[in-house]
């Protein structure tokens, strides 16, 4: 029995993890497409439970479909430390986003397991329901269920384009999982800290293994639902068209630059943009693209967000527009005793380390207005995520899991 | 037994075999989605076959799915005269946009029928597999394989954008008519006169009942294919991304602005425009869109179409382009003398009627390189079509297949 949980971090096993459950959605580029819910993530549950029972954890699920693993500590009645992320996917994703949490985090049950010594508070990894929010819009619904944040009536309500409900996508995941323990939405949390890759460019940059994340940017989203007419692409003259495609074409434009930034430092993203009917000789009736606002300055946050309403209605040419505001988060910042804990974790262990903050959104977001909430990053390739070409290090993994392990251990020992 | 096939005309059945008809696919605000070779489409043809075979006309069909309705003439062997058009919809579509020239030309049979008198020549009314082409693009496939334009393994490999290929699409309808007599695709015919909606408002405009189709104008038809990378929307920055979605934005915008002319009567239009992986927090790594050009002077549609190209790479920005072409019509005209046919019938039978160019393409296209061809056009509201809100009257309706059936029978009867 050695003094630190980070001693028996497995490198090897954890990196083998990843790779194993790489395979669920594998596609061609190396990437993987495992939607949330989707056939693919059931199968990638079912090895997280059987990887948590080889240490004696117990799975447990909830009705919003967050799976928990949780390893018992000495006093099991006390609030837990939970840790974890999420394993859905974009439809072209890569092998980390998410899977390294939930993975990581097993390693660090794994570690305190082996270590011979319990903590006093058990610690718990949790695999969040739909964190990306590619098929069921906005994401991070199971996280928000948990916190309050959105009932699970809600959420059971919000259908994918296919017309298939969270409801029903739902049903097979519970069903697939009948045979566990069925936990509250929601329960009283001592702590929550996520494992993460950085996602951006500034760990790799500076040389840095170990980031410790001050807080979480702003993010404002829209759905704008432009309307034109239909008619036919041989016949109707140009000036008396309402077409929508022309209007959205504008409106976009018109967007990128109203939300233009010298610095550079604002992510403005139209990344679902859908025509209706579609057809290569038919003037389209209607186009509904999503806008994605993010900054870590509250005020530019909701600037930005002011203009875009204003901005589509001066565009819109012919059609009418309609913009629906579909989330707002005020930047956050996390604790600065959780921050302290991760930096004296990697300074003890010898891992370089900066403090950054996160512009992509993650579960912590909704933890952090629940319990005392902390993340670690780790170095990604190029910051190139939400692509199949994501990549991290063996080393970069491993190291997280060991900061993990121990920031884990100490803060569940605790009082 | 009276003297024109004409007088037998029951107008008030052709409206009622359209609105018939329209309920196979039928959508909510009146319109009708029965895409080729669709289960809507398959059971709208079994209709056909009934309503044929009332009249005793014999139904037939042929490897590409073009489906006949023979009325035996007095010398079987002669080759016959054609009438028809399609009965496929746009995804939403009109009742009367295809469907009417079938319609119409069922009426103009059973008038024939009715009259007691056979001409020499049989006639036959088709209806043409896939005109629309808004699932399986280009459209005119069956007429294009009917008249060796395009072969029959050409079209079967095409695919439509959820991967079934026409030859899998075909199998199902081809399998329901297995009772039906087989024809060769294509054999000898003695003329083609094809009835339908104006789709335009000269008609209406002008208070004319009938119009006297001059020709077909020409079109160009491309694909552009927009290759950029995906990125995080919270975490890359936009300097830094290769995103498809902006550099399709600005390619479409910088067409627009070339292809523009004051007289409005070039016709371009981007119908078809889908963006991968089309998800809210993804930057778009590829978008694909269509391109449709028309207009009724060859050096223009020559001229406008050679721009396409350029404009696209010069607009990319920092994603990569390739242009397909697809597609090139020349503008094409009608015979005088089977002008002259139509325009005699509607004075003969005191319809007001004028002379008119057919900016949207028709399957009497691709017949017209195969035989002596012609169109009658009948007015449409507001020359609104690709629309659920097409409008004709009965009256129009009736007018249309009073001239097919004379013009028809006196074709026929000749040597």
């Amino acid at each position: 029995m050695s003094g630190h949980a980070s001693d028996h971090v497995d490198g090897k096993r954890l990196w083998s993890d990843l790779m194993q459950l790489a395979r669920f959605g594998a596609i061609e580029l190396g990437g993987v497409n495992r939607l949330a819910l989707s056939r693919e993530e059931i199968e990638a549950r079912q090895v997280l439970v059987a990887w948590a029972s080889e240490i004696g954890a117990e799975a447990a699920v909830d009705a919003a479909a967050n799976l928990y693993l949780r390893l018992e500590g000495r006093e099991p009645s006390l609030p837990p430390l939970l840790t974890g992320s999420h394993i859905d996917t974009q439809p072209t994703g890569g092998k980390f986003d998410g899977a390294y949490g939930v993975v990581a985090g097993l390693a660090a049950l794994r570690a305190i397991a082996a270590s011979g010594r319990r903590p006093k508070r058990s610690v718990e990894v949790v695999a969040w329901m739909n964190e990306e929010g590619s098929r069921f819009a906005p994401g991070m619904m199971g996280s928000a269920v948990f916190t309050g944040k959105r009932t699970l009536d809600e959420i059971l309500a919000v259908r994918d384009k296919a017309g298939v409900s969270v409801r029903e996508a739902i049903a097979p995941v519970l069903d697939k999982e009948k045979h566990l323990p069925r936990r509250p939405t929601g329960y009283p949390v001592a702590g929550y800290i996520e494992a993460h890759i950085e996602q951006g460019p500034a760990l790799e940059a500076q040389e840095k293994t170990i980031g410790v994340v001050t807080g979480i940017g702003g993010k404002r989203t829209f759905r704008v639902e432009v309307q034109g007419e239909p008619a036919h692409a041989g016949t109707s003259a140009r000036r008396e068209r309402r077409d929508a495609l022309v209007s959205a074409v504008a409106i976009v434009d018109a967007l990128q630059k109203a939300i233009w930034d010298p610095a550079d430092e604002v992510r403005f993203t139209i990344g679902s943009f859908t025509v209706t009917p579609n057809a290569p000789s038919v003037v389209p009736s209607r186009v509904v693209f999503s806008v994605d606002l993010r900054h870590d300055d509250d005020a530019t946050v909701r600037r930005l967000g002011e203009l875009v309403p204003a901005v589509c209605q001066d565009a819109r040419g012919k059609c009418d527009v309609k913009v629906v505001p579909l989330l707002y988060d005020p930047p956050l910042e996390f604790p600065a005793t959780m921050r302290a804990r991760v930096a004296e974790a990697a300074s003890r262990l010898g891992y370089p380390a900066m403090e950054l903050p996160s512009p992509a959104g993650h579960d912590s977001r909704y933890l952090h207005y629940h319990c005392p909430t902390g993340m670690v990053f780790i170095p990604c390739k190029g910051g190139i995520s939400h692509n199949e070409a994501e990549s991290i290090t063996q080393a970069d993994a491993e190291a997280g899991a060991r900061v993990l392990a121990d920031v884990l251990f100490a803060l569940a020992d605790e009082g």
